[in-house]
């Protein structure tokens, strides 16, 4: 008898970012989870311009986004989230045990073992451009992180996705990925490049670029 | 009838480790939580000494440790080891929905948004201590760790645990900021260095480094 809405996914994003994160703000990454599986989600976009709220901080400890809320119970951190899509559908997380441990295993690795080298890249190459410091550690962070991509690319050389098929796995490290295109650290490792492509070919993943692109506005809204 | 014996987790560790690395090596978290909930395990020593064997990386891509083997599951990324243990027992995974949610949400954070913080600080005052880099990279850095843990000392102040209850998410963390013990970035936080010493003060927790303490061969193989 109840008139309650049915229920939908809540995922947290910004209302605008600055022009080089457009496309690369990590709420893409459980988008791209739901479009998967056919999930309708929703959006609470944050003011970019404002600071960010007390009661924020209680929901995500750092301030970002995204958090998830599924039905009442409340996630954050991308990686979390994307394991609790991937145990609704067999289709982000397969349910032979290997296989499901494999995926969680490089599910970590994506976060542990590989972004953390993006992250100090994104650093030198973005926020700390043209410091001195900056410049003189780009040799020996590209070394590092260039035989560590090696490694990721034996791995993957002769399959398609990390844990033999598709899983929430490839979409943390494809989106961790996506970050150095055009550095020239995946365009030296064709076998990465190639899995790259494959999986930003994926409709689920244009679907949800293309939705996170739409939810930004024009300007900052301080600024409007 | 048969003469099987009973099924044990093994476990991958180091035989030998430079001084600094001794009672850090990442095996140190599932020893942890294997000694947290009394499960046997047995642990396979690699020689540190020799270049690891090609077979290895295709148990763990980076050729590190540990890995984890379990009545017949393979998994890597002590993230992962730690999740699939703490599925074994409520004592490491609450089984209240919320709290579960909550300690993976604070896992993954503790691999994705505090660890690569403690990779680069480790790297400028270990790996790169003295190159000129890792000098005008530190007061920048040491600021953005420094906002980082304030965070986390505001989450955590008030309760023991990250997820309320003791969990597979404080043995993560722990581990990662008892390898900033001594740097002042935790002796500043009261809130963490009281959490750290609250954890480090478990059984299990000196149990688990006295056994990986135990395993270490005086000087390495090839050198014996």
């Amino acid at each position: 008898m109840s008139a309650t809405p049915a229920h939908q996914i809540e995922i947290t994003g910004f209302d605008w970012v600055p022009d080089f994160a457009k496309g690369f703000v990590r709420d893409l990454r459980p988008r791209w989870a739901c479009e998967e599986i056919g999930l309708p989600y929703s959006m609470r976009l944050l003011n970019a311009a404002a600071p960010r709220p007390d009661a924020y901080f209680r929901e995500q400890p750092w301030g970002q986004v995204p958090t998830l809320a599924d039905d009442g119970l409340n996630l954050f951190e991308s990686g979390a989230i994307l394991l609790h899509l991937g145990e609704k559908d067999e289709r982000l997380l397969p349910r032979d045990p290997q296989a499901r441990a494999t995926a969680i295993s490089w599910l970590f690795a994506a976060y542990n073992s590989v972004e953390p080298l993006i992250f100090e890249y994104s650093n030198i190459e973005i926020f700390a451009a043209g410091e001195q410091w900056a410049e003189l550690r780009r040799p020996s962070l590209i070394e590092f992180a260039g035989r560590r991509l090696d490694r990721l690319a034996a791995a993957i050389d002769g399959r398609d996705w990390l844990a033999g098929r598709f899983s929430v796995a490839d979409i943390a490290m494809a989106t961790v990925l996506r970050n150095i295109e055009g550095s020239g650290l995946l365009e030296e490792r064709p076998v990465l490049m190639a899995y790259l492509e494959r999986a930003i070919a994926r409709p689920a993943f244009k679907a949800a670029l293309a939705a996170q692109l739409a939810d930004f506005k024009p300007v900052p809204a301080a600024a409007a």
